[in-house]
């Protein structure tokens, strides 16, 4: 039998990847999805069709209202996702798009699912082109959120510990793709935009959008 | 002006006394309690008593499911809670009222409000006679679940850093109810029965139900 994992499926391309090289390194998954007040909640469609297409035990969809504490332009409509031409600014600042304390949230809610399954492995998309802005992307958080985790748990104390794995962290936008490219994965069902219309059309002109671009044609290029 | 912190409200007499001795200390509370599919559903009442008596600027209860998650006699009605006749099994292992991740989610989700109000201080009322038995309930685990915040956050990266309180941490239950007696907290609105019949009349058999007991007992005696 396959190892057993949980991981954060959002429904863009990082986790795909990540979703994907975690099934090439034998686990079996369980895949969680967050319905949290976002605004391009289109996101959560892809996050189905990738589940579908790269096959999970069991796709679950969390409702949890964090939209209701504000202070994010992904959550909050009166606070404007930010617009740009190219993708030099990016991740100078933590930026209005970053939501208070999400990945921690996100995987303490998936700690209690692995926890109730007996799963001892997760797997998070975070990776080094978020980092430059996001402060919950970067390598020594996912080492400290799995730290705790192994405190906080009877797996961590009486098992065989937790493991957080984030197999993108050290990888650029254009590196994932490729190696997602080679794993199969059809990204043409992902969505990274922060602000499409309702439609699920992409704005093509905030962050993700531009970094999801300049991935593809710098991945395409070599 | 006071300093402003987030307390973590469960209704139960261990989190009223952290609430009166933050305050006592020089704090304003927003507090939070969570609706996440306990069947001591009727201790959310005694924590808006509680949040009205001890006085806080904001009482906030958060919706979050994770009885679908099962595997706690807290939230899956098919797991027996527990009866004893005294406290001296209590604590020798994890028990079955443990809530997978609980402490874990509740504090991300408090980190994640803070973050949004500027707030930097957390308080919790985890102390020693529950972590005996539970493991996000031990000193270690606050410390370790304090880096990761400071790691997680623009608060954390850019700012003051995040601080969690535990004042009751190397409290006994005796030490806490003559601490909240000494600070006026009236007890007689809190409750911290695990298994109480729909009009919140306590079990007196559960390990919350005998600690309570034993702790009055104690405190009343010195």
């Amino acid at each position: 039998m396959n190892k057993q994992a949980i991981i954060l499926l959002s429904g863009g391309l990082d986790s795909a990847t990540a979703l994907a090289i975690g099934k090439q390194s034998g686990f079996d998954f369980y895949a969680i999805s967050f319905d949290y007040g976002q605004r391009h909640k289109v996101e959560l469609e892809a996050a189905k069709k990738v589940a579908a297409s790269l096959g999970v035990l069991e796709h679950k969809i969390f409702h949890i209202d964090i939209s209701q504490f504000g202070g994010s332009a992904l959550t909050d409509p009166s606070i404007k996702v930010p617009e740009r031409t190219n993708c030099e600014e990016i991740g100078k600042d933590i930026p209005v798009t970053y939501v208070p304390a999400r990945n921690t949230i996100f995987l303490s809610i998936a700690l209690g699912w692995a926890e109730s399954l007996g799963i001892t492995n997760m797997f998070i998309g975070a990776n080094i082109v978020d980092y430059s802005g996001y402060p919950d992307c970067r390598p020594e958080y996912i080492k400290a959120f799995e730290k705790m985790a192994n405190l906080a748990t009877k797996s961590g104390v009486e098992g065989q510990g937790i493991k957080v794995h984030a197999p993108l962290i050290n990888l650029t936008k254009a590196e994932i793709i490729q190696k997602g490219i080679e794993l199969g994965v059809d990204y043409s069902i992902t969505i990274s935009c922060y602000n499409p219309d309702d439609a699920g059309t992409p704005c093509g002109k905030c962050d993700s959008c531009l970094l999801r671009e300049a991935g593809f044609k710098e991945a395409l290029k070599n």
